[in-house]
């Protein structure tokens, strides 16, 4: 019997990134593909097409997830799952996510090209709004899936706009018409995901393919201000309630706790809006967003615990609130699956090294409910959330080599 | 002869402020009607209802000043012009500006009611874009009139949406259609601007009019941070080009370096955008205003020429860009405005008290072409650009009678 991997297609793997590439496009070579967007149905169409020819059956869920399976020989075994997420940064890349996707569907492929007929079915997903920037927090679809957020909690969440994604999801299942639904959730036998690494060490260490020993924790926060209008020309200093000027100190002050000498903690202040935002006027409303992570789980729970009493000793003369929008502790993935990886790849002759995720991934979800393990593949530079984001057409087919044989193992074992 | 001053009607000044105020009136009682938008071009129609019935000639110039005239015996007499702005903050007030041009109209209307035909012409203005939220900086039409600002630079700044001023002017003009154009500028021979004080003094001084003094010098700045974006949990801070980081670290030093201890200087920075402003992603570009005010034109000067040099200190690995887009430095009204305002008020039993201007208005650019006053009156607490400023009804018609009273005198001076 030939093996699944030599039929993994470099270059269609490549053409196909670069016609995803063009749903949501940008000036300067990135992609906005926002979840759940016109931009976001019309990968997902892009997908049916692709998908069809190979047989696959397509199906989404109520939490807006889009699965394409690959039908075993014994239907009732619960199904091996890849993918990732079709959804981009605002101003975000290639790769990200969609590589998980398709790297997916080219292993599926090629597996139907060498007559392997798996026993348990494969599904390639493409879970629901990873990326958390239109509606926060992200891995939502990865989330309500697996169980570890309440349908009715994400449905309801609204953009910047005020669409909740109840009535974004209605919009892109009109856009993407003709799709059975499947229940959500369901038993999985295993899940693998491939992702660019969105880190620098593959590309120095010069690895085509890691096997991703873990995630790291990351807690996200919002933090809502509330402070008072007034006339910059004409209110003092000791009258003002500057919302602006209490976020500076509350973000100054947990810069100053947070960040260590060796690096290691991760502070981000992403998003900050202010109202009413004009020259004239001492802002009356900030918001900002704050993602902490730290691979060690006891020093993110210590760490994180401290914001919201930074934030209230910094608010001044306004009115602060803090709220925990997720929280997820660093995680290791079960050695079964980073043996199986690692085999695999052996076998075939690529070379991979262990590695951790500083980012967050929807197999961090799965992992909760069954056997999980991630591919990281190099991207240049480790440049990412960044339209400059980029990979090579090898380690991008390597890592798909990888995954077919992963997956027809995976697909034929018993237990 | 009766005096203009006993037919200032004080409820029909109150009601034309309520019905103002229904042009982009907000949930909280404020008002949004920026600069050149359908709420503010439904406030001009109104003005047209209004000064009809009195036969005062409607006309509009290339800036998109509105104006409203009671013709005097003398056309070719070079005209005195009162009024303010009828544009509003984003949440704004019902009397910032509105009472500027409703308190004209009502002293010409008492002007009008007396029998009292004056010598020179007497125009009613209301100036394009005072608050400069929308379009910046402010003073727009006031500036093009009195030639410190040329027509072209005015008429190409974009707001956020990045409609320029030409094209929501051409908008406006369709929906107050049939108005006269007038040439832009002109010999003016006096100007009276009444408005609200904004500042909390005359209130707890127990003053209805306030004789204004001077205005306070104000710079207005535009700093732009260009950063890199990069994902929250993969980027260590050393590789970090925070774009927001470096936004807080140069507004903290500015604030260290500009708040005084005797709380004279204004320091605000009133709009601050991050970009792409998303939870997981760390900022590429933030850009933020900086007004800044001293009553001491020398001092205005010292502190403005720091910012440039403190921005680029604090700048980290982020490049800055600063540019200065307004600069007015403080200036005193002329005696003789002073005395004919302070004497019509003591003339008609109103008590005044001298008043400094924190605020800048349309009167700054018209003192540099004609002699010029203005008529303060009390607001609430000193509340303003704010939903809740508000104002009195005897306060208001005290004013309007005192700029009745000035209008008649210089309309009949001849020099």
């Amino acid at each position: 019997m030939s093996r699944p991997s030599d039929y993994v297609d470099t270059n269609r793997l490549w053409e196909r990134h670069m016609t995803m590439a063009t749903y949501g496009a940008t000036a300067s070579g990135g992609v906005t593909r926002l979840a759940l967007s016109p931009e976001d149905a019309a990968a997902r169409r892009q997908m049916i097409r692709w998908a069809a020819p190979l047989g696959l059956k397509a199906s989404t869920d109520a939490a807006g997830n889009m699965f394409f399976r690959l039908c075993g020989s014994d239907p009732d075994a619960p199904p091996v799952v890849t993918g990732s997420h079709l959804d981009t940064q605002p101003s975000g890349g290639k790769f990200d996510g969609v590589y998980g996707v398709l790297a997916g569907l080219e292993a599926v492929e090629a597996i139907v090209a060498a007559g392997i007929k798996p026993r348990r079915s494969i599904d390639i997903v493409a879970w629901m709004n990873e990326e958390g920037s239109r509606f926060a927090p992200g891995m939502m679809g990865s989330a309500a899936f697996a169980g570890a957020r309440a349908l009715e909690d994400i449905l309801r969440v609204r953009d910047a706009d005020g669409v909740t994604v109840a009535s974004a999801l209605e919009q892109t299942n009109e856009l993407v018409p003709n799709v059975p639904t499947r229940p959500l959730g369901g038993a999985v036998h295993a899940y693998v995901e491939a992702h660019i690494e969105q880190g620098p060490i593959l590309e120095r260490e010069n690895y085509s393919v890691g096997v991703v020993t873990g995630i790291q924790g990351k807690r996200t926060f919002r933090v809502v201000i509330e402070g008072e209008a007034a006339h910059a020309g004409t209110s003092t200093r000791q009258e003002r309630k500057d919302a602006l000027m209490a976020a500076m100190s509350m973000i100054q002050a947990l810069a100053g706790l947070l960040h260590d000498d060796a690096d290691v903690v991760k502070f981000t202040v992403g998003r900050l809006v202010v109202v009413p935002n004009a020259p004239s006027v001492v802002p009356s409303d900030v918001s900002f967003s704050i993602d902490l992570r730290h691979p060690v789980s006891d020093e993110l729970v210590r760490l994180g615990d401290c914001i919201a009493t930074v934030c209230a000793q910094h608010a001044g003369p306004c009115e602060v609130k803090v709220e925990e929008l997720s929280s997820a502790l660093s995680l290791e993935f079960p050695s079964s699956m980073k043996d199986r990886i690692r085999n695999a790849a052996d076998r075939i002759g690529v070379r991979t090294m262990d590695i951790y995720s500083a980012a967050g991934h929807d197999a961090r979800y799965m992992h909760d409910i069954c056997a999980s393990g991630m591919i990281f593949i190099p991207c240049y530079k480790g440049i990412t959330h960044n339209e400059a984001e980029s990979a090579l057409a090898t380690d991008m087919a390597d890592g798909a080599r990888v995954l077919a044989e992963v997956l027809v193992e995976l697909a034929s074992s018993e237990s």
